[in-house]
């Protein structure tokens, strides 16, 4: 049986590998437990679009090198409705922030060899993960390392950062949480491709037959993506018949054409927003996907993973190195609030941006008020940007 | 029977009313018939904040005097959702606009004075009212005078600026129109009290148990409005019962007290949102109510109606004096633009400020969203009080 460990971790992704980082700051030790192998989590290609502080935060803990290499600094989006397009420039709506357009799996890859590199500890490719003991001073969690021995991690604190599928949020027995959700009538099919850059930054376009964003990777990869029927099979799509959607729904304004490449990547996934309240029970707390999930439309999902981690390594390190508890007690609280606000641009965006056929001819109307609105108004603009680049931190 | 007369307009109201002025500015007569006698146009109390260049016209058109001398100039209003309250100063989040409360039927008093000095005709007490070959050079519209005297105006142009009931939307073939609609799950019921002043200006409340709003008539009358269920009876709202749900639902942030008094006038009415496109047939015109209705939480409604005759006035002007009619084929489309925005903006406010059971947990908490998000970005308040004095009118 190991030894006591102040905090045990399940799951090693942004949420669990920034908290063991940010701990390791303060001099304060963890385990991350991964039940996937090293290479399925560096090799899941996903999305991402860091907030200007996520990308700040990366850099002064030196975890930012490969980024400012490869990641693309993106100073706006471009956004179109019919034959409207129109650029928000984030870095003149926000005063100078911008967002970093740097892959999630690029992200673990760097956490995870800087994590391993610092000494610290994952066991990748565990299996029967379970918490114990959360509503008692020493939780713990057990588990059976990728050979099949079982283990045990005594701990004084441990982290649900598992995901949505994952056992934290279900150790917090059902009375003591409440669950809000909203599943939407469409999903998303993303391809990546080898072809040349079509245009300079995200586009995001809303059209009659549903919306599409075009967004880069490098300048030989693009990652592209079309509203479609969440329960349809990536079978039924073709190559042909997806490039053939994506110049309808992207080729509205002016003569701007999209270049096609072949594509080596294709895939549909749902769109749900989803809310746990509480995330802390006893000695457990829940970060990331494992509490709240938004849509990818605000591309929020990363950040607000590392924002929950950000204020509860604070919140652990007071109570592990100071015996002060107020930070704890106040943790799902003042993560909620950030996680509200997110949840309302994610939800807000992709209302706005999809076609939905479960919404009458009055609110379809009032969605396109909004972009007519967005269009014209400067305040309106600033502030989506600002959720986009990333809110203020409270105090 | 009557010579012929530019312009034949159903509807003494907000619309009719300025549209007849601005026409007389232009030197082009008009007539308005209106079904309701003077007495009760002028007697019928309603609320009334006026945007910013609707207050700079009726100055601009001499017909500002007593608003000036007896509306209130408010620079801000006060928000309030649970125990939290924040105020929006209008003044400054716009760069110097404000808005003016004074209540429409003091508008009309001054407009039918006004009009009827001006040697300008308005038959009061009209009935059965109807338009006729709108689809021809020669529209005509028959009605009878109030002592049953059968009448004819045979007119250039024709407009319904006759309400949400009027004959003048019916006029339009409903193949050639579509209509948008929202019936919200609540109504108002509005009081008028002789009361002292409570606060210095409106408040608009979120209250677990409903919206509330408290605004001033003058430092003795105060007008209060609290969300119920449209179809109740106003006989189930004894005066104490409306005092208690006032001050359950306005007192909640610090030790702030509503003062009472005596209650005089009370009704209870629905809220909806509606946009009939097209707002021309012919030589046929809409104008406010007529084509589009605003839940009043936006304080829009009379603000829309003069913005239509302020386009359509312009319009008929170039197609009376210059024979040009690209205003008039354009007159639909550009108010329309104007007329999505406030629904839009009118819709936002009422679901941000309204407790509405058929939302889902999910959608209650966006609200609440909502409204943390606005009470702490100057972006989104600057972004509401742009639409709140009016927003700037297209080129």
């Amino acid at each position: 049986m190991s030894q006591r460990i102040p905090v045990g971790i399940v799951g090693c992704g942004p949420a669990g590998l920034f908290l063991a980082h940010l701990l390791h700051r303060a001099g304060i030790e963890s385990v991350i437990l991964e039940n996937r192998s090293r290479e399925a989590v560096e090799g899941t290609i996903r999305a991402g679009v860091l907030e200007h502080w996520v990308t700040e935060l990366m850099r002064e803990m030196g975890l930012g090198e490969r980024m400012a290499r490869e990641g693309h600094f993106h100073t706006g989006i471009t956004l179109q409705y019919g034959p409207n397009r129109f650029h928000l420039d984030m870095e003149e709506l926000t005063g100078g922030k911008r967002v970093t357009v740097y892959p999630q799996h690029e992200v673990l890859i760097d956490l995870i060899g800087a994590r391993l590199a610092d000494g610290g500890t994952i066991h990748f490719g565990v299996s029967e993960t379970a918490f114990h003991d959360v509503d008692t001073d020493t939780p713990r969690i057990t588990f059976r390392h990728a050979d099949g021995t079982p283990d045990e991690l005594r701990c004084d604190y441990v982290v649900g950062a598992d995901g949505f599928h994952g056992p934290g949020r279900q150790a917090i027995p059902a009375a003591d949480r409440r669950e809000y959700s909203k599943t939407y009538p469409f999903g998303w099919l993303g391809i990546l491709a080898r072809a040349p850059t079509s245009w300079h930054e995200l586009i995001y376009a809303r059209h009659e037959d549903g919306f599409a964003l075009l967004s880069t990777r490098s300048p030989e990869i693009q990652r592209l993506y079309i509203q479609c029927d969440p329960r349809d099979d990536i079978a039924n799509w073709p190559d042909e018949r997806i490039w053939a959607a994506l110049h309808r729904r992207l080729e509205t304004a002016g003569d701007w054409r999209l270049a096609e490449g072949a594509i080596f990547q294709k895939g549909i996934i749902p769109l749900r927003s989803f809310v746990c309240e509480t995330m802390r029970h006893g000695r457990l707390f829940l970060a990331g996907d494992a509490a709240h999930i938004v849509p990818p439309t605000g591309a929020k999902g990363l950040n607000l993973a590392v924002a929950d981690v950000l204020v509860l390594s604070r919140a652990l390190e007071e109570a592990i190195r100071r015996n002060r508890t107020d930070g704890l007690d106040s943790y799902a609280a003042t993560a909620l609030r950030r996680i509200w606000k997110a949840e309302r641009f994610s939800w807000m965006m992709t209302t706005m941006l999809h076609r939905d056929d479960t919404e009458t001819a009055f609110e379809h109307r009032i969605r396109m008020a909004d972009l007519d609105f967005l269009a014209g108004s400067r305040n309106a603009q600033a502030a989506l940007a600002e959720n986009y680049v990333g809110l203020p931190f409270e105090a």
